[in-house]
This record gives C-alpha cells, structure tokens and sequence, in this order.
C-alpha cells in the first residue's frame, strides 16, 4: 500500500478475498439480527432460516481460509502483507463464530417459542443483539479503512455490552426465584445472552486486528472488562 | 518430511514452534486438571492459581503465532509445509481458547466456595474435566505423531462429552426445580459444564487439524453432535 498507484498481483488477490469478508460480515450481521427478530416475534420460520444458513457462512470462511492460503503460498508476502493476510485469516474465524451464535440462538428460539414469555427480557436480549450488531458493523468498517481511531474506540466500549450482559443475568434471576416455571426458560436466554457478549468480544477481537495491523503488536490484556458475573458472588 | 535425512531451516524453526505448542498443551491440560480439583476440594488457593497462571498460557500463544508469522515471512513454506505452520497457528488458537475456560472455570469456583454444594453433581463435572483433559491430550500426541487413525478415533467420541453435559444440564435443572435457593449455584456450574463440553470441542478441533494435515482438507460437517439442550424442548 505504499504506493497507490503500483497494483500488485498480490494486492488484486487480496481484494477478492477482503471482497469475501465483507460478504461473510454482512451474513453473519443479517444471521444476528433476523435471529434476535425471530426471538422477539416468535417467528419459527425466520429461526429455521437462520439456522439453516450457516452453513453458506461456514462455507464462505472455508473459501477465505483457503485462499488465504494460496496467497501464502503462491505471493510468500511479508511484512504489512503477510500481517494483512494473518489478520484476515483471524476476521474470518471471529466471523465464523459469531455465526455460529446467531445459530445457537435460532435454534434456542426454537424451543422458546413454546415456553411461557419471560415478561421483558427477551426484549433486553433483542436490545442487546442489535447493540452488539451495530459493534461489529462498526468495527469490520474500521478494519477495512484502517482506522485505528474508530478501532480504539470499539475496543474501549467493550464494558457497554458486558453490563448490558449483567443486568440481563440479574433479571433472569428474578424470574426463576420468582416462578420455578421459568428456569429452563432463563438457562436457555442466558446461554443466548451470554453467546452474544462473546460476539461483542469477537468485536473487540477484530477491532485489535485493525490495531494489529498498524503497529504490528496485538494489543495486551488492558482491555476493559465487566462481567461481574464470574468474577463476584451475585 | 519427505526424506527425513534432510533437515532443512524450515524443520529447525518448525520443531522450536512445536516445542512450544507441547509446552502449552501441557500448561492447559494443568490448568484445566487443577481447576477441576479446586471446585471438588473447594481449594480456593489452587483455584486462584489457576485464574493467574492463564496470562503465561496467553502469553506462550502470542509467542507461537509471532514465531509462526515470522516462519511465514522468513521462509515462505508451501505445500505441507505451508499446512504444518497454518495448523500450528490453529491449534495454539484452540489451546488458548481452552486456557481461557480454565480460567472462567477457576473464577467461578472461587464463588461457588461460598455456596451451598449441590449434591454429587461437582463430582460430575470434575469427571468430565478429566474425561475432556484426556482427549486434548490424546490428539496433541495424534498431531505430534500425525497419526489420523486416532485423530478419528477422537472425532467419532465427542458424542461421550456431549452426552455428559447433557445428564448434567438435566441434573442440574432437578437442582434447581428441588431448591430456588440453588439457583445461582446452578448456573455457574451450568457454565462450567458448558465451557468444558467447549474444551472437548477444542480437542475435536485440533483433531481436524491432523487430518487436514494428511489430507489437505478440514472434514466436513458430518461430525456427530449429540448437545440435545439447544436442540431440543428439556
């Protein structure tokens, strides 16, 4: 990227693959928000379809992991280049994962819908969902222009969807003290409300990418940190 | 590893890498055995331990994958070679991922202590540590022998991990049904449980790196999955 004007062949591979990433991000992104819908509305179908299509995600990091490796192979790239591909390689699994929630969380849907409604909480979790969402738009934004600004700052509000994760454990608590009915109800939002921090924390982990990519370090463990859950009695 | 009279600078730098990843296959089988004994004993010092010594596990993985970059760069491997340093990143991934859980294990032990014990249930779930610790350990010897008849083997068992967590989840659901006052106690166990299914799933992970080794391709989703809690009405 140091000259603008000379397009390598390396750098046109890179593209089609960067081109397959931001495809994959915008799956992964539908995946989560037609999954929290579906948990809000009931829609069955809409789970069943999100449970359906992950595998055409899981498909298209195949792809990328495998052109990645050509490119390896094929172009020997080093020093910002080989970062650009090592970092994708990682964008691609972070995706993949976060996939892989939205997944568990139509197929949690699934079985909800016959369960007695937990009076808000579902809706806080589809709150949550679309916070975490708007992170991770954000962030895949930021990888692809470089920002390391935007990256920073992504990073720093981590601690947003971490509360957002304990009062949320907090009100499941209250209703299974409340009416034992409830408690497969909550283990089951708690699963999805947990599998989204952990997409908030794929988040972070691309947004470090970006930050990885401009210095050549990953950032340490400084990252801000909220779940109280497992670190205080509740 | 064609002819094995020839040891190229590649093969240096490669063993030093793997020497490294056996050093941390070692740290988190440790740490996830301890951890497991701490919530049976109730050892908070040795859980505490625990918590603390995954910043050496996090810190020997970004040492892997610096090294791996810097393979990479240096020596610009293809083929077989190229596969080798892709999996070793993989699986440094797949151990730091599981050091992680055997710190959140640790972690909610330490609040667990202070709680009410639920019946044998704690013996189960240090019996699924154990019952998971041996297959990590299996298929870290499956990769270092590059021995895909057992990398299949561990494949094909995941089924036992999964089955153990699901008896557990309905264990712990009496639990909670029996008693309200088990709840939290319940949940964090409930998390443990899960996160070492998520180390098992690990271990099948890093099984398919072996066969992709030998094969040049990962095995598909034909893996046999038997986790019935997100899948089917409790």
């Amino acid at each position: 990227m140091a000259d603008p004007h000379i397009v390598t062949a390396f750098d046109r591979d890179l593209e089609a693959v960067q081109a397959h990433v931001m495809r994959m991000a915008g799956l992964v992104e539908q995946a989560l928000l037609q999954a929290a819908e579906a948990l809000e509305t009931g829609d069955e179908a809409m789970a069943a379809r999100v449970r359906d299509g992950d595998r055409a995600i899981d498909d298209l990091e195949a792809t990328i992991q495998t052109e990645c490796a050509r490119l390896l192979a094929l172009r020997a790239p080093t020093a910002s280049d080989l970062r650009v591909v090592l970092s994708v390689m990682r964008i691609a699994a972070a995706l993949e994962r976060s996939g892989d929630y939205a997944k568990n969380l139509a197929k949690r849907t699934l079985i909800l819908t016959n369960m007695a409604p937990l009076g808000g909480t579902i809706g806080s979790v589809g709150r949550m969902a679309r916070t975490v969402v708007q992170r991770l738009h954000e962030t895949v934004d930021a990888y692809i222009a470089r920002d390391t600004i935007v990256a920073n700052d992504i990073r720093d509000r981590d601690r947003d969807v971490d509360q957002m994760y304990n009062s949320l454990f907090r009100e499941l608590l209250t209703h299974m003290l409340e009416d034992p009915r409830n408690i497969t109800a909550a283990m089951h939002l708690h699963f999805i409300a947990k599998n989204i921090e952990r997409v908030g924390d794929h988040a972070t982990a691309i947004a470090e990418q970006v930050i990885y990519l401009a210095t050549g370090d990953l950032p340490g463990e400084d990252r801000p940190k909220a779940d109280l859950t497992a670190g205080a009695g509740v």
